[in-house]
């Protein structure tokens, strides 16, 4: 029995996913870009998802770039932006995951702080933006902690940027681009209402397959393509093109907004249980904010406690959670969301993220927080 | 019915390749980075993938990057170096795929001329290697006009230059990159006998998953990363693992290399009947080497036919087939390997490109030829 609670580092394919893409693989595998009759059946559907995404996420279907996951995305909104305007500068906030943290590394940049709470220090945040600033990233919802940013507040104050800028004369773009793969489960992600101007999406987390994903690009942002050839994608991302990938992400953020109030009512119910549950059982201290958070996120730190050890018993009573993001799983660095909110290492050593399903019950829950009891007091 | 003869472009997914990838969907979909048991068993999947791919390859399991396919590889090649050596050079052959030409574009390079055969002008090759080049990169097999390059003298030569280098002292590097992408069902792809020191190879043409590949880097080559965030691949290539994927594409490449002599004899057997009719019925001229010939591909032009009306009618005939490259089918531009093999434009808007596969039949080429005769006396 595996009760799985780390849905923010992968998620299973649902089977109506499966479905769609099946058909691609070995009866219509031919190179969309080909001219004969079942090459543009191929290119059609390739057309219908990219349609059916665009509808999805309030978008135009020439806004979608098909890209291989999340993190390609984001390397390409940073570096698409920031290779145009080399002597410009982005701003990206503190809580960011690697995949925009490292990109924009290699330009001139600024991090925004965030508050405890690990929303957007707003006062700061405003400050960092000069008449140099060509792009700004914020991430809709964090992937260890949960916490949603208020991200149309964020685009107001752009946009206000941006029209004083034309006041000015100043040409330079000031772009908005959010990473929202932990997003489309729970939250709204219509970027005509948030008012992004690029967007980051990934369907290995919304159970579509790995390593298949979008970013959302307004039509009025210009972007330095990352991988160049054949011209695929509008000339944004080359490559034949991964059709049923591209297919098995339409259908997984199709499945993702349908009844997704009754999802989030259900889930967040949920992880207040076990956030009160665990408050009530044990001395934990949750991290993020308290309202504003992913509707599957429990992150808490317990007291003095070696996160690593109680993750090995609960693996050995068949419950899959984490210390916080998959990859920095691998290495040994502590999370640099934990420091960036202003918590101490051995928080961050003490910190575990429950991240649950769409399907997670109550019943699992409920073992969880007995296997948590032995495991505190092995 | 369909006789597909454009495998150049795409290939269908083996069904012994689908049924690896299909429990990396719904039962084994953890993130391998991760720590618990269920993600150690994809972890080792990995791992087994990569161990596979480098003994079919003459390699050594660090040096298999898993990529989303060819053009994201070759890509990872020339601007993985020129990013490091911005001041150096790159030389690249001037029938190389857009996927090698467009990066190099962005740098200091040289585009090495062909002869009529689409063999390397090995003199001129090697007169544009000067003190600066860290890169050259050369396609083991032309993805339209078939022709293989003798890419193991070209690894020679840059082997002797590499060492005269360190003789005087020159401490930049000299790598050697081919696109093998449309080599391995039929051609050598060992690198311990080529001698290169990158390769890239694609699961799309060989029977694998679409955006499946891998960049052989030989341990000594150092790259600058082109997607950045979680670390995965080394650090070279990041994003969470599409298992499926990777699986996929090393049984991809196990299949390859099953009864290769055999599947070389049988097709290149057809091709040479298939050229020998096309010649016997028609006006043809053979574009490519008549020996150093991909087994598949029977690349010719018509006289003073258009090309596009003759491939809708055999598309009526229900034969896929292509005027060159797929990626080049959606564009206008005639092909810039024709122009390069010095003919004319005329020759290019009257060429064919048949690609077969390893199924394709001698009923069904009988069957093209008669639907030739038709298309061109109609």
């Amino acid at each position: 029995m595996t009760i799985y609670l780390d849905h923010a580092a992968a998620t299973p394919v649902d089977k109506k996913v499966l479905t769609v893409m099946m058909p691609f693989y070995t009866e219509h595998y031919y190179n969309p870009s080909a001219l004969y009759k079942g090459a543009r059946v191929v290119k059609s559907a390739l057309d219908d998802a990219r349609s059916d995404v665009a509808r999805l996420i309030g978008a135009k279907p020439s806004e979608i770039i098909f890209t291989a996951g999340g993190t390609e995305s984001a390397n390409l909104a940073i570096k698409g932006v920031m290779d145009l305007h080399p002597d410009s500068n982005c701003i990206v906030s503190s809580i960011e995951h690697e995949a925009v943290l490292k990109p924009a590394k290699r330009y001139n940049h600024t991090v925004a702080p965030v508050l405890k709470t690990g929303l957007l220090d707003m006062t700061a945040f405003e400050a960092l933006i000069d008449e140099q600033t060509v792009l700004v990233s914020i991430m809709l919802a964090n992937n260890e902690i949960g916490t949603v940013q208020q991200l149309k507040t964020v685009a107001s104050l752009v946009k206000s940027i941006r029209e004083e800028r034309q006041k000015d004369n100043n040409t330079l773009p000031l772009y908005l681009h959010t990473d929202a793969c932990q997003a489309p489960l729970y939250l709204d992600c219509n970027v005509a209402r948030s008012g992004v101007d690029m967007m980051t999406l990934n369907g290995g987390k919304i159970h579509g397959p790995k390593q298949s994903g979008i970013l959302y690009k307004k039509s009025s942002v210009i972007l330095q393509p990352q991988i160049e050839g054949g011209g695929q994608e509008f000339g944004v991302r080359s490559g034949t093109e991964n059709i049923a990938s591209a297919v098995g992400f339409a259908k997984a953020l199709s499945l993702s907004e349908s009844h997704k109030s009754e999802r989030v009512e259900r889930v967040s119910k949920l992880r207040d249980y076990f956030i009160e549950q665990l408050e009530l059982q044990f001395n934990v201290v949750v991290t993020g904010h308290r309202q504003k958070r992913l509707a599957n996120n429990v992150h808490v730190s317990f007291d003095n406690v070696d996160n690593e050890r109680v993750l090995f018993s609960l693996d050995d009573s068949g419950i899959a959670a984490a210390a916080g993001s998959a990859c920095q799983a691998s290495s040994d660095e502590p999370s640099h969301v934990i420091k960036a909110i202003g918590e101490s290492e051995s928080y961050a050593t003490s910190s575990i993220r429950f991240s649950l399903g769409r399907d997670t019950t109550k019943k699992e829950i409920d073992y969880t927080l007995k296997a948590l009891t032995s495991a505190l007091t092995a």
